[in-house]
């Protein structure tokens, strides 16, 4: 039995709406949303875990760099499960690192380290988690880019508007640093 | 470069004492414990996320079910990445339900909610987060059953004394409910 429910994200999702309601989503159907060339699936977020964690997937091509970004008070989790990621990460004493991640991998970045990551195999898929006390962070996604019905991958990247990339700093502890560098590439 | 730490658990762990570095383990190379037949590996606990999340797998052959569980303030994920689980779930109405997960599929056991699966192919592996506000859980593996430097699942399973079934309650949140029914079967 699969069903769906009303929710302040979605008209329909596989997310129950009563937090107490234990529930099952099938792959690929969770709440979607497009962010440049890639496909985000939230299965859980806040509502469900009274702002603990979340748990969603990031599935994409192999492609660009994505821009490098910091976040103040939340942790983050890169899990591969398909594929191939190459995560950029600088600790807080400006120490840099990059490392290739296959899947059963598993990268962990604190609050407050800048990183960035590149798929590096079509068909790549990373398991995330990224929350910090009494928040989380999974609509992230759909706020920069767009939320979608579609299964499946961007047919065009999404690319937001200048503007947005500031404008989810607050809401979403996520600041870009556009002019930040990876040495050693 | 693979670095190695001592922690409050292991003499040698992948993951580093001090939580505000980024770090990377490669598959089965997290922190390793026995319990049953099956092999949990954590790659982040609460000293990594402020106590806000935790990230683990656990590994095991088509086996029995598990004991019938609940956990008071703690909510877990259930996200399987190979073989199959059969995710048994009653919600705070009574209400009971199981389910087949077979890789990508994902489901959520709020609190309050008792609970139990069974790994329905060999080489099953799930992955797990755990966790309620303020407090972790990923310990509650090895302190029922036990910490190995193995890699790979036990080859005799690991069968925890009866009184720690009953000790683990207060320190993980974890209560088993041995008269437990699963209707309809």
């Amino acid at each position: 039995m699969t069903m769906e429910f009303a929710t302040r994200y979605r008209a329909a999702s596989r997310i129950p709406a009563d937090p107490s309601k234990p529930y099952v989503i099938e792959k690929g159907e969770g709440d979607r949303a497009h962010l440049f060339g890639d496909l985000i699936t939230v299965y859980a977020g806040g509502e469900q875990t009274e702002n603990t964690f979340n748990f969603f997937t990031v599935e994409g091509p192999r492609g660009d760099i994505i821009p490098a970004h910091v976040h103040a008070d939340t942790h983050e989790v890169f899990y591969v499960t398909q594929g191939a990621v190459r995560l950029f990460v600088e600790d807080t004493e400006g120490e840099q690192s990059e490392r290739v991640l296959t899947p059963g991998d598993f990268g962990f970045v604190p609050k407050n380290c800048p990183h960035a990551y590149r798929m590096e195999r079509h068909h790549t898929q990373i398991v995330g988690v990224a929350a910090g006390p009494g928040h989380t962070f999974e609509r992230f996604f759909e706020t920069l880019g767009t939320p979608t019905e579609q299964l499946g991958l961007p047919a065009e990247p999404f690319v937001p508007e200048q503007h947005k990339f500031g404008s989810v700093r607050e809401q979403f502890d996520v600041r870009f640093l556009p002019d930040h560098q990876w040495r050693d590439r």
